[in-house]
């Protein structure tokens, strides 16, 4: 596996990974080979991690690859396998998803998840949906009965379902409740009364000074200083598919009945399959969910990777459809991160007859002052992974870093 | 105002309109000239709409556009406009919006709306909302307290919520609520009841032949036969700044917690001022929510919009990004319909040099069999109000109509 680590947004895009490879023209469906396993990419998160924490937030990561790797090796497809990325990151009290996920305004946890397959198109999505420990399971369960056709009397079934709706329909569906109490940690309760500490100070001051600039200036919470653990992972598998799927707990505060990107279409996650286009695409973000909403940022990224330079295509992407989005003018500061994977089916130049393969090219980047990555391939004896972090000096919300990677998924054509 | 009245994909699409027209390369920003008023575009739903109710869709889209052009008269913002043209369509008990909105399966109304202002490009929308009689009046008030900038403790001010969350959002900011029996009307009361004893009777069907194909063979509710009255507007200012809304009560039936297009970003509803691209678009749609989410309509159909034939332009991205779309390659009837609008500053050519103006475009486009339009300028006495059928022996979800006009809000600059 290569690697290509470039930070800030300065830099040169490296040239095209993978130059002794080159893209197979015509594949014959019929004979198109098994790859070895696949290959996922997983994120705890675009925000801010401290370094007395970033051993869990690796160990977390490391944990969700094995996982999907697990599945893939086992033949899984691609939707499996990103599922089950997403409940090892749901199920860590570290990350701000599922469990120990943010509380909000009444001190409650309401979550949001969504998940696409690059191969059907399908999609489903929960909001604000509370008592349930992986709200990515209900979200895959909707994409997965929503393939199965009509409901009885030609009702079209749902793709995004919320509150405690969404939460009747999991139990329906044989997902079981978990208590919300059994739900929140030690750390999302006390970062709970510290924020409303602060958000009680902060509304005081304001009466206190009442002048026209009053909810501009007042001072942040824990969205502010970085904490949007939002996780999510990218797969593809040994067919060639590819999934995405994203979860969050939401900004912390938020008001009840707030959804963030992670159950918006088109902004949390995004995969696609090539068809007519030439690459596949998987993308997942993370970050302040209205920046990634107002951006529809990961469809955006989707279909930028569809250009020759995955490098210089994310990097533009993140410049010119994010940080200086017109959707965002009146942002100071536009706080994101995305995982991206692309990929196609490739031989080896001159072609050797038996040997072709899937090349993946994976990348990240992140306009927050950190984000924890993991990656692995089912040829890998274990995942890696990283804290990237903005380079010294620079500012969050305003300058970006970009990094990435290649693998090769072999295989032999019988 | 000209009228382009042309049906079915198979015809040519009309030449560009209002020749003698050309846009203004470069207008000073400071001499930009006031038009009179502005302009409307309203729909009572793409579905199916009997010849026995033809006149009361048509009554609530005269009054829909009146109330817009009265406010756009009175010197509002397009945004205000829209808001009270959907208010209009809202309060009617024959659409599908607000008051006398389809029942879900619990036999409540949930309600779907949002708003965007192309000036701004900030978006408000509401999901699964109950016991509110104007749901686009909280969607409008989310934009609005979007556009003030960041909450106490720097929290981000929401720009989606559903369900509990929402209506109690909605009463902390004055909206009042309203008692959900007074929502339901006799019609959708009686709807419910002989939906629930189709499903009851498709249920004991499907239960009697158990086959592998029962879910697509079950018979048809509601929905199917085209009760898809979800309502919506689009609106350009004497500013020349565009909005547009979309309100709907979902689909019969539905499960309590379901959100349809009319609560999606990019989905239900588009609006963007002209500011890279050479025309300001608006667009809201209408039609099977799940259609319209996964193949991003309103969003797809404001960038098609940005070539230069306007008529072909939306006929092409009917066709191609909705009809014969890969993200619903497994739908047999793809149902929906949208009104668009685009504009752009002009002067007369040969230019005279005190005569300026905005040059509308408004079209319609549905593959419902048939679909309730009502347009209106600020310089008409009373809106014109139609309703478009596909032809006769055409096959909906398969086949489209596709019609519209030209319109020329007129100035002398001071």
């Amino acid at each position: 596996m290569e690697s290509l680590m470039n930070s800030a947004e300065e830099q040169q895009p490296s040239s095209p990974p993978g130059n002794s490879w080159s893209k197979q023209e015509e594949i014959n469906k019929n004979e198109t080979p098994k790859c070895v396993g696949g290959f996922v990419l997983v994120h705890a998160g675009a925000g801010y991690h401290s370094e007395s924490k970033a051993k869990e937030y690796k160990h977390v990561c490391k944990r969700a690859c094995q996982r999907a790797v697990d599945r893939l090796k086992a033949g899984a497809l691609a939707v499996e396998a990103v599922a089950a990325a997403l409940v090892e990151l749901e199920d860590s009290p570290f990350t701000n998803a599922g469990m120990g996920s943010n509380l909000n305004l009444s001190g409650e946890i309401e979550c949001d998840a969504s998940i696409m397959d690059g191969k059907s198109l399908h999609y489903g999505a929960v909001g604000a949906i509370s008592g349930i420990k992986n709200p990515v399971l209900v979200a895959n369960r909707l994409l997965s009965e929503a393939q199965k056709g009509k409901l009885s009397a030609g009702r079209i079934p749902p793709c995004f379902l919320v509150g405690r709706g969404a939460h009747d329909w999991a139990l329906g569906h044989g997902i079981p409740p978990c208590p919300s109490e059994k739900m929140a940690t030690k750390f999302s309760l006390s970062a709970y009364k510290r924020n409303k500490r602060k958000m009680e100070l902060a509304e005081k001051m304001d009466t206190g000074h009442k002048h026209a600039k009053k909810r501009r200036q007042s001072s942040e919470t824990e969205n502010g200083s970085g904490c949007l653990d939002t996780v999510g992972a990218v797969v593809v598998d040994s067919e060639g598919n590819v999934a995405a799927a994203v979860s969050s707990g939401g900004l912390a505060m938020k008001h009840p009945g707030r959804v963030g990107q992670a159950a918006h279409y088109g902004c949390g996650c995004w995969a696609e399959n090539a068809s007519n286009n030439p690459y596949s695409t998987a993308v997942s973000t993370s970050g302040c969910g209205e920046h990634l909403i107002r951006t529809m940022l990961a469809r955006e990224c989707s279909a930028a990777l569809q250009s020759e330079d995955a490098h210089k295509a994310l990097l533009e992407a993140m410049q010119n459809k994010f940080i200086s989005s017109p959707f965002l003018a009146g942002e100071d500061r536009v706080l994101g991160g995305v995982i991206v994977l692309r990929c196609c089916r490739c031989v080896e130049s001159p072609p050797s007859q038996n040997i072709q393969g899937i090349l993946v090219e994976f990348l990240w980047s992140h306009t927050t002052e950190s984000m924890c990555v993991g990656y692995m391939s089912a040829q890998d004896s274990k995942a890696k992974t990283h804290i990237s972090r903005l380079p010294p000096g620079t500012v969050p919300g305003q300058c970006l870093a970009i990094e990435g990677g290649v693998c090769r998924l072999m295989s032999v054509a019988e």
